[in-house]
């Protein structure tokens, strides 16, 4: 086992791992940009080293301060958290050059799973269903044929473009041909090429992820789904464990799905398969995160498992056993952020003065806060993560009612506990009927 | 379902039931103490009632307040918590007799089992095992063939007397004569009678109790063992689920005694059957406690089963079912009292100053405290629970040690985190060795 880890984050993240750690008897160095000096993951780790200023760059994505840090205090292991060089295969290649164990998936993995074309690839020799899609198209005529083929309706997208322009969204085969020449014509206008593509527009869908784990004896396991359907702007803001919509049957097939992709390219560590699902349960790859997600306490809280020892287990050589898990209740997630929801989620850090964490039966909350704490304006907005554990899913979320009502951060920044509030009155929330856009589209325009 | 339901409690066990309270949608009242104006449990309920003066007797035992304060906010029950009048069959029979759901067993129940010698006498007729005994005897003769009827060692202690005056531990039949007379002329010269009673001595006993809960239906359920041997002057310091010691043949004998205790008396609601059980796994009932005990939260942890919320349902009609519930892992709850443990466990209540509380995976705190509240010295000196959950009892201790070891109370008070950390550090405790003299007679020397 490891004597000594660094870990390459902050935040919340930070003090997660930190905590893990000294459950195993592994010591911690901490790393902070000039920012963080007064951060709880620095007075938590065993030791600490101040690796720059306070822009990213110039510290947690500064690769040669984090090596000099682990040389420096003998850390023979590495946790990159999520985020920041998580999923960076250069640093996993210094890591492995300088002797230092990376906690994550090979260089060779993470290239490979980071690159979204090749990562579609491997899914489709793995047998997991992609969003049906063509190459690029030139010509209307060869598009149309790419529509007729992967089957309405379908999106036709600017191939040298992006944010929205040149994409159409084509319902039927009927204006089908005018509306491609539209798109291909906006194309050419904003990017100076008419080049498109096809793709499956695949309705109302839900955002459902596979938890992976693997050692490195090949034992590869699935430990169920996350539902993380809640997203504003593509960032998830609620996830749920198990979903909601998904059934037993589906449950198997989508685990077997992750499980698939992760035997064919020999998986290591912790991980996690996204698809995306419509209506009718057909299910689509979408991409591949090769790190620990924001989100993974909601499947700790369903399986009684520490994702965090397994993934150092893991990543030590151990051999892995989850034959046992069972799905435990329900759990869920809410990000608490320092936004102003009602002022387009804009943040608002400032200094923490009073503050009340919620506790009790079924509640876990990680957070770096502590009273006195000024949250810096240089990194992302989360604030603190509240999970709670039910036996069944309207159990848990009355459970997040009570402890979102009692906990109080108070102080010149703001937070989303309003939000969730707000969102725990929501009939379409309650009853789980949510796609990827019913937040954006059904619930903010009620709310704010 | 209760409508709203007054807390007759204060600290810790009132923050936790007002949880419980808002989860089931069911409206809280706070009663208070002119020193707990500033309590927790005070903001968090949706209503608060001063009750009284500092003292407990004008307070939080001042039944006539209590019950002007349930009638002038409307509320239909009364949780009574631990301690204060939970135990006190006139305050549930007042409460009766104004309509008010008393939440816990009948009036009747409780005098009953709050008389040790009629319980002692159901457990008997329960076909249940009690420590054997005499009733009083007057002569050294009659001492004697009492002593031998229930078999060596023997304890003579004073029929009149207490405080271990007049009492002798008798090993064996040799000079048992000698002794009894000896014990005789102590009683005799403390407390003017030489009257004694002889009762079998439970060598290195556990105190080992086991959780039940029955409905008004009248099923009977147990929620396995809890270990209570780690006890300092007949205080409970450190309590886990299951006890280490016990077997699961032996869990099976202790669930069946406490059932059929219950079903005698056809109890109704939460309690707790206390266990003396020997080196051999011989067991003893010794009493019943008819309330919800401070260490539920450990049964809680390893059966996910509020068991407030469960008490509530009871009280309310409703028809329990535990019949699915699997002993799941271990969980231990330490005691965090305001007490200085290297003079003697002196009480040193006074201002928290900073507040930081350990979180993350398998960590639960129970606690009434924030930064700025300052601890009363009229009640007891528990400050928090720290309960931790592991797959094994070797994982939840590394867990603890974690925990405690990022728990921070700081001010003009002491606390027994200290103490804690120096527990989680013997090699007795971490075995698991443990009965109910261990830690005052060779944990405690060690480490003061």
């Amino acid at each position: 086992m490891f004597k000594k880890v660094l870990i390459a984050n902050r935040g919340e993240i930070a003090v997660r791992i930190i905590r893990t750690c000294r459950e195993l008897g592994i010591k911690t160095v901490a790393v902070y940009s000039t920012a963080d000096r007064d951060s709880l993951h620095v007075y938590l780790a065993d030791e600490s080293v101040c690796i720059g200023g306070p822009q990213p760059s110039q510290s947690y994505l500064n690769v040669p301060a984090i090596i000099a840090a682990a040389e420096l205090t003998g850390a023979d292991a590495v946790h990159p958290g999520y985020g920041f060089l998580s999923e960076n295969p250069g640093f996993a290649e210094i890591c492995q050059a300088c002797g230092i164990k990376f906690i994550g998936p090979s260089p060779e993995t993470m290239l490979l799973m980071g690159d979204k074309a090749k990562a579609r690839e491997v899914a489709k020799k793995a047998g997991v269903p992609v969003v049906p899609g063509s190459g690029v198209v030139k010509t209307v005529q060869e598009a149309l044929r790419e529509a007729e083929r992967i089957g309405f309706p379908v999106l036709v997208k600017a191939a040298h473009g992006g944010g929205g322009r040149g994409m159409r969204l084509i319902e039927s085969a009927r204006d089908a041909e005018t509306q491609i020449a539209t798109a291909m014509a906006e194309a050419e206008a904003a990017f100076g090429s008419g080049e498109v593509y096809v793709e499956k527009f695949v309705e109302n869908p839900r955002h459902i992820e596979v938890q992976v784990i693997a050692d490195s004896k090949g034992n590869v396991f699935t430990l169920f789904e996350r539902e993380c359907s809640l997203q504003r702007r593509h960032q998830k803001v609620v996830e749920e464990a198990p979903s909601p919509f998904v059934t037993p049957e589906l449950r198997r097939e989508l685990s077997k799905a992750a499980a698939s992709i992760a035997r064919y390219i020999n998986y290591e560590g912790a991980g996690t398969v996204e698809f995306l699902v419509d209506g009718k349960g057909n299910f689509y790859f979408i991409e591949m995160n090769t790190r620990i997600q924001v989100e993974h306490p909601v499947t700790e809280m369903v399986t009684s498992k520490d994702l965090i020892a397994q993934q150092i287990a893991a990543a030590a050589g151990e051999e892995l056993d989850f034959s046992q898990v069972k799905l435990n209740g329900h759990a869920v997630e809410f990000r608490i952020t320092c936004e102003d929801y009602r002022s387009g989620f804009r943040p608002v850090p400032g200094k923490v003065e009073k503050l009340l964490l919620p506790g009790g039966f079924g509640v876990r909350v990680d957070t770096h806060l502590y009273e006195g704490y000024k949250v810096p304006v240089y990194y992302d907005s989360l604030l603190a993560k509240l999970v709670v554990w039910g036996e069944t899913r309207e159990e848990a979320l009355k459970r997040a009612k009570r402890a979102l009502s009692e906990f109080v951060i108070k102080g010149d920044l703001k937070t989303t506990i309003p939000f969730h509030l707000k969102l725990l009155e929501n009939e379409l929330f309650l009853r789980g009927e949510i796609d990827t856009k019913t937040l954006e589209d059904k619930i903010l325009p009620e709310i704010t």
